[in-house]
């Protein structure tokens, strides 16, 4: 016991950003092994809250992953540290991640002070896992200047992106409907920053005043930050110094500002809600339970027993 | 307690496709009072098991609406009842549905042998949520002959319908990428039928090869269906006829297919995981425990307590 808790302690030591092999090592460990996990996120705790949380999301085939590499190189030479989380969908059936975006990163992934993961989207709780958090967490305590969280593709991680990011990004290009839909898909709301990516494109324009419009549209809280929209072209590194100053900008506004620190708290209690949520999970469904609900298939397609009578079952034995 | 309980047995006894403002009401109660639910659902259950639900999925713009509403018509001359849930997207900040593409619905609401119900998406599972599940369980036993779930935009909820459809329609465009989109977020390994809409457009032969090609590049198991793409054109009322022959061919290949069984097995399993989550859920955040999460925010935010010691203090107050 007392060896485990020093190989531990001496992984967490070793976090610092000029060590990427302890870094990924540890996160092997936060994925893999939710006990040490638990002791570990603990020990790190007090060490984070330094780096800023920057999340990029928003449409399929809007730029995102090159507006993260932009924007990494940026920081870059503002001699600032960078950690990229790159949060893919996983496929219900598969279980797999795609990582056919990833290949554009590698580029970047080399450089000192740039720190790149994929982690895929698993789990019943849908959208951005526990596991992306907490490596959120190892990242800040090795001492990074800023994590950058980017989803790539559809789904609820997108949205949730806004729980676990200082500044949120949302990029949308310059195609019909765009705007549209990221208002259906609730982008508009979780968006500290918009981006108008492919902004040399002839419906650019347009597509700005429809945005511009529909920002107008929403009831506005004075008090609250004013969303920018800034144009770009991230294939072409322009607007991406602009992005970098609103990100600041945000920043600086969100010291002092009563609606952001809210927002922390609520994000600091979800997730709170998951931790205590993904454990009553691990204990319930144990070797038992698991087998109850095996064996009663039978009764329940023959329509003997209600999916609600099972689950009373299950849930008395405890 | 007794009038209560015969007003439940006199709400579910009204249960019948002819009297919509009885399903209506007791959806209503379904969606506001877990317990109240919980009671209805077992009584119903036995009556479920006659509607074959169909899930209608794909990218934001793909024509998910107007596949729904043809295909319904269709449905309604062949002497069928049809049940729509169309499942939007919540925000995650305001909380509301939008409503926008239901207006376009309205005028097959209207007609005898229909009824449609919009749900949010809401609750941290993500996804399609628990409710959405019940209420499909209330048409069924009502007497419908088909459920239509339809999903509204981007989100979780698009992957989630294969988990309660006994076919579901994939819905694409012929734009650049959709294919390759589709099959990022596992809508690919999801779908019984492709449905190719808005196929009079000039690259809809192309997106049909590169969508034929993708699906013959997957490993396919020579016992399982093969998935159909079908070319139509909903606004045009194209196609739609094939859509619901290859609906029925599906339905008769899975009565005696074991891969369709076990999907139904994992779909029930997952139910009831869902169930005995969402109980323990609302058994672990009574007051008490709300008031510890509340209360304890200063300590977390000032870097003293970590969000893993205070959810391990919350799980001690069981």
């Amino acid at each position: 016991m007392t060896s485990i808790k020093n190989n531990y302690l001496s992984m967490i030591e070793k976090l610092t950003i000029s060590d990427k092999r302890a870094i990924a090592r540890v996160i092997s460990v936060i994925e893999s092994d939710d006990e040490k996990a638990t002791i570990i996120l603990k020990k790190i705790f007090h060490k984070t809250g330094n780096a800023y949380r920057i999340g990029i999301t928003g449409p399929p085939g809007a730029g995102k992953s090159t507006i993260t590499n932009q924007l990494t190189k940026h920081l870059l030479s503002l001699s600032k540290s960078v950690a990229i989380i790159a949060v893919d969908p996983t496929s219900p059936f598969s279980g797999g991640a795609l990582l056919g975006d990833r290949v554009r990163m590698n580029d970047i992934g080399a450089l000192d002070n740039v720190f790149i993961r994929s982690m895929a989207t698993r789990g019943s709780l849908g959208g951005l896992s526990k596991k992306t958090i907490d490596t959120a967490d190892i990242l800040d305590a090795s001492g990074f200047d800023y994590i950058i969280f980017e989803t790539v593709g559809v789904g609820q991680s997108e949205l949730d992106i806004a729980k676990v990011a200082d500044s949120t990004i949302v990029t949308l290009v310059p195609e019909s409907g765009d705007t549209i839909q990221a208002m259906k898909a609730g982008l508009m709301e979780i968006a500290d920053i918009f981006v108008l990516n492919k902004s040399d494109r002839p419906e650019a324009d347009k597509a700005f005043i429809s945005l511009q419009a529909a920002l107008h549209l929403r009831n506005f809280d004075p008090n609250d930050w004013p969303q920018p929209i800034i144009k770009a072209t991230a294939t072409a590194n322009k607007g991406i110094i602009e992005i970098a100053e609103k990100i600041e900008e945000h920043r600086g506004f969100c010291k002092s500002n009563s609606i952001c620190l809210q927002k922390r708290i609520k994000n600091y209690k979800l997730r709170v809600m998951e931790i205590v949520e993904t454990s009553l999970k691990q204990e319930t469904w144990n070797e038992y339970n698991i087998s109850v609900l095996e064996t009663s298939m039978d009764k329940v397609l023959s329509g003997k027993l209600s999916p609600y009578e099972l689950a009373a079952n299950i849930l008395l034995n405890r």
